[in-house]
């Protein structure tokens, strides 16, 4: 197929397809061609294949899946400035409006009029080829590996959530749910300073896997109240009067009770971590303890510069959750993995350049 | 009595009485004694009559109700520098430790060892002599009569809640809930430069005053979903994208899920009103919208100082909340009148003198 | 001379010119048109029409002069939504790269690629027509008039730097300088609840104004130490133990000294006035009372709009600041004002229709 | 001497005796007794020991010297809980009044009527016991020794200068000057997860030791324009457009004008080290760049509890920085290295048991 194309493309639920797509065109001065080479698959992907939808973003029409991608730039606009033709970069895959007052005001991640790679109608980065704005695209230096590129992504919805913490040095936190994105806030968190890093999850390989990554602690979920499981926390971590901070990356309704209880006097609980549109909330609780309760949505200004920068210097390790690798023909098969939480990040190649 | 400290004593729960208690001496240098002299009555106080407790505050000694009074001061510790006998003061009421972490990273609102009058197992101020630090005592200037200093501690609560909101000039706001705290709010809002303040109640009446107190908009609470009636705001109120800020001084259920929809991306949320410990809560458009949600409680560093001046330079005007007023031996009518909801603001006169 | 767009042009240092330039016309799809009806002349205007540059930015060729200005909308470009012809507008002259960091991170003024109207190379709003993106016209309510209009640029400079302040309310706040950012600085600090506003000139003129229109009291600068003048202020104004703020907004060597003394451990100079590059600054007193000294540049995300929401609501009165009116072919009388420091502020009206 | 409490003590400039001081007791129910075991000294002590004076600070009768210690708790008061006989400690050593303003506002280092050891009129720590309250006193794990505890005091200050930065991850920071302070600020940066830490000194052989200790870049100071040196800087450590943070822990005039020039755009510069009162500044650079610009004074809420976390989790090694130690009756001598510049951190012994 030559310089097509080629895509892995979702045409309706559970249904998909690799397809020569139209490669993409320098449109604007300030944009660069890049040719992807890893893309990692994550759960919101996997909810797109199997239900066609997350909330009200509905698949209509078919769309090409994948926004965790490193690439190589093969063309470059001709007011581009930073990159060159050969350069390997991460690629963040949201491009906002620039002209909104969220993208003025620094917040650009809440742009409405956000164009998010493989989420409805905007075509995602499963392809050979995909056009993306100078400044969205991450040179990665010499020691940052195309396959550590593509865990940018994750990596900067780790850094966003553990901004929005504020985590400070000398800080406990308490991590609930130790998928990739647990994990990765973790290890955020303790390049951030954080002290105390207690990991909570039902299953105990995660638990093992957390404490050698990141976590110093680690707690496995049983049933019991939202107010037993925050004093056993409490006390078998030696977290004093509560924790300082605590996100949840695992979306489930007795983790954020549990969270709420375990946090001390004006701490802080970010929600990082997807589930139910509505649940059972200790508001009480957050009320007297003057808590400070926030959302975290994807990244923004600064995240996947920073991401870059903590795996460039050793900060965060990225390479270790990189637990399976498929040859982008065998696209479907990340999918089923991450759907049967198999390994912790499997990454998809890039199109082979004889293809 | 002469000098004897008649006090406004709960037995059990409903079962008050006036009793003689020694007149507080001075025990530190740093104290002064007030002879009190108007004291405003809150829901806690009631509940505390009614029930006896507030959730794990348990009555289980005599206690002397009352804790939003102003007062003359009547002796000072020899250290005392800003105070004189004579001068006219409002009283706040909650003494921290001075010594934990929360106390000396000015968060003295949040100290474990808070020492809060009316709140088990300290005594109020609804006796003729109370004894309080000199820097919990805030001289009111000429222009601020004494019934406005006993409404600085109910101001202090919408300080408080506005400052933990974090309103800024050009703000959209929505309170729900048009009761004291509620109206001071708006009015604290306004002096703070919101320029859209939209009260929310079921009461028209108690909106009809809202409107000519602090209010720009007013809506009356209907059965509706959270969803319909975040819609119905935002339109009638013409708030755009959602309001900038939301305040709840009701503590009902459905004005807090109403106000997470009603909040633009970004926004941020404040849980002023006490209510049910547990709800059901909108936690994945708090997180999708990227809000922050936050508790407050009491009142902090400032947070007097500036209601005091509020007060003084005539931005919040709390006279207009003063619905009646009874005599120290009718206490328990002013407890029954809030009880009833019954006008806005009842003051309790201190004791008479020659009483 | 019918659709052409007549403009007032600085040739060279002291030399300009009226001349007909190309009208503009829709570049991009999110661009309008609009024909300027009213232009205000600042210090920088005049100092570019004196000098032909200020600090590094010189002017090399020909440049159209004026950057306060308001007009009318008179063409829209095809994705423009919020505006449409006949739409009247306050115009926002600086117009950011909207790529770089700092415009990615909510601080476009200090973008390094900003294109300034009137800051060479760029031509500024002394013409007839003048195209600016939609994002940066921001309409008039029906209650501000065009000649308001002109004044929302330098208000917008008075709100950042009352902003870069973190002026809170109950704060003490000294102003130095009573020209109209002096003024307009004073005017947004009272708006944003300083309780406390302190006018220092040296011209007892512009304080009798400064009273009338924002201050609380007035000081009229001597020759004296800055301590000495510190001492005289806070003693004067009885500012206890220094100004919470002090804002700058004259440039003066003893003024900025002074500041420094006036303020309280832990206060907040804003540096927003332009004078020498190199003074005497007291550093020792700076680090020992743990100052924030900050900048402030331009205005940046929400200025514009707040200042426009300042006027709206009454908070802000601008109209009081216009001291005169001239005509489009006397624009070269309106900086000879400005020299001379007559009057408040000058404001040019547009080209006539039939010119 | 027995239990009597032998001091060293400042007599008049240069003058120094031993001589034994009534043992301190118990005057409060939230005091111990701590038995001295190590002291630092830093500039300031010297300062008083050659000048008797820092300032408006004026030795007028004889005073103790001394303020970085550690020690053994030896007696508790009636109300202490979180220590007991045989603790060892670091001891801050300012007590601050906890009742104004600026204490309950969480910025007890900037209290009026802070009692600071060492600083006229208030005897410091180098004598056997030293009274101190409770919250004082930050218990040492295990892990720590009491030498190592002698440093948390230069270390808090590093750890308050470097929160005045409010040094982020990622963050780029040039430091001036690597005398004790400036090491820790470097050391306390890296911890925060700075990522390029530049160390700026006139002395090669510390620039020596910063590159092992902390930094990863270093600057022999030279002979030129402080807008030569930020070009040299900027170019030699790839800063792009400038560092995100400067430090100056020199007090020297050249560096302090220099930072300015070498920071970024909204840049953030702090100034640690104390020189002459006021010197030449570049005001205009500071208002274009819109600078922050911070005073450091001495340590609050939290800074000393982080630093010993800081050494409990190895983040931060103060071991390497001891350089010497001297016995008691000795002290004199490590007033004689400081002012000679000999080594990094001199440590006086404790008066031993038998004298």
């Amino acid at each position: 197929m030559g310089q097509e194309n080629l895509s892995f493309v979702l045409q309706k639920p559970g249904a998909v397809t690799f397809e020569p797509r139209p490669t993409p065109t320098l449109t604007d001065p300030f944009s660069v061609i890049v040719n992807v080479k890893w893309t990692g698959i994550c759960g919101s992907d996997v909810h797109y294949w199997v239900h066609g939808a997350i909330g009200q973003f509905i698949v209509k029409a078919p769309m090409v899946l994948g926004h965790e991608s490193s690439g190589v730039v093969t063309e470059v606009g001709s007011q581009v400035k930073s990159l060159k033709v050969g350069d390997r970069v991460a690629m963040e895959p949201g491009i906002p409006c620039r002209r909104c007052v969220r993208c003025k005001d620094g917040k650009y991640n809440l742009c409405p009029d956000m164009r998010f790679a493989a989420t409805p109608p905007y075509d995602g980065t499963l392809c050979k080829f995909y056009s993306l704005p100078e400044d969205f695209c991450y040179k990665l230096p010499e020691n940052v590996s195309l396959e550590e590129g593509a865990l940018v992504e994750p990596l900067s919805v780790g850094v966003h959530i553990t901004r929005q913490a504020n985590v400070q040095p000398g800080n406990s936190i308490v991590v609930f749910g130790a998928g990739p994105v647990g994990l990765l806030c973790m290890a955020v968190a303790k390049a951030f300073g954080a002290t105390k890093i207690v990991a909570v999850d039902i299953n105990e390989e995660r638990l093992k896997f957390a404490k050698k990554y990141a976590a110093t602690h680690t707690i496995v979920s049983q049933k019991e109240s939202a107010q037993d499981a925050a004093q056993r926390i409490t006390s078998d971590c030696d977290l004093g009067s509560g924790a300082d901070v605590v996100i949840d990356a695992s979306g489930a309704e007795p983790a954020i009770q549990t969270s709420i209880h375990v946090l001390r006097v004006g701490g802080t609980y970010v929600q990082g971590g997807m589930g139910k549109a509505d649940i059972t909330f200790p508001i009480g609780a957050m009320c007297a303890k003057e808590l400070n309760v926030k959302g975290s949505f994807r990244y923004g200004g600064g995240d996947y510069a920073l991401a870059v920068e903590l795996i460039a210097t050793g900060r965060v390790d990225v390479k270790e959750l990189i637990t399976g690798k498929v040859k982008f023909t065998e696209a479907e098969k990340a999918f089923a993995e991450v759907k049967a939480a198999k390994g912790i990040k499997t990454l998809i190649e890039g199109v082979e350049d004889s293809s």
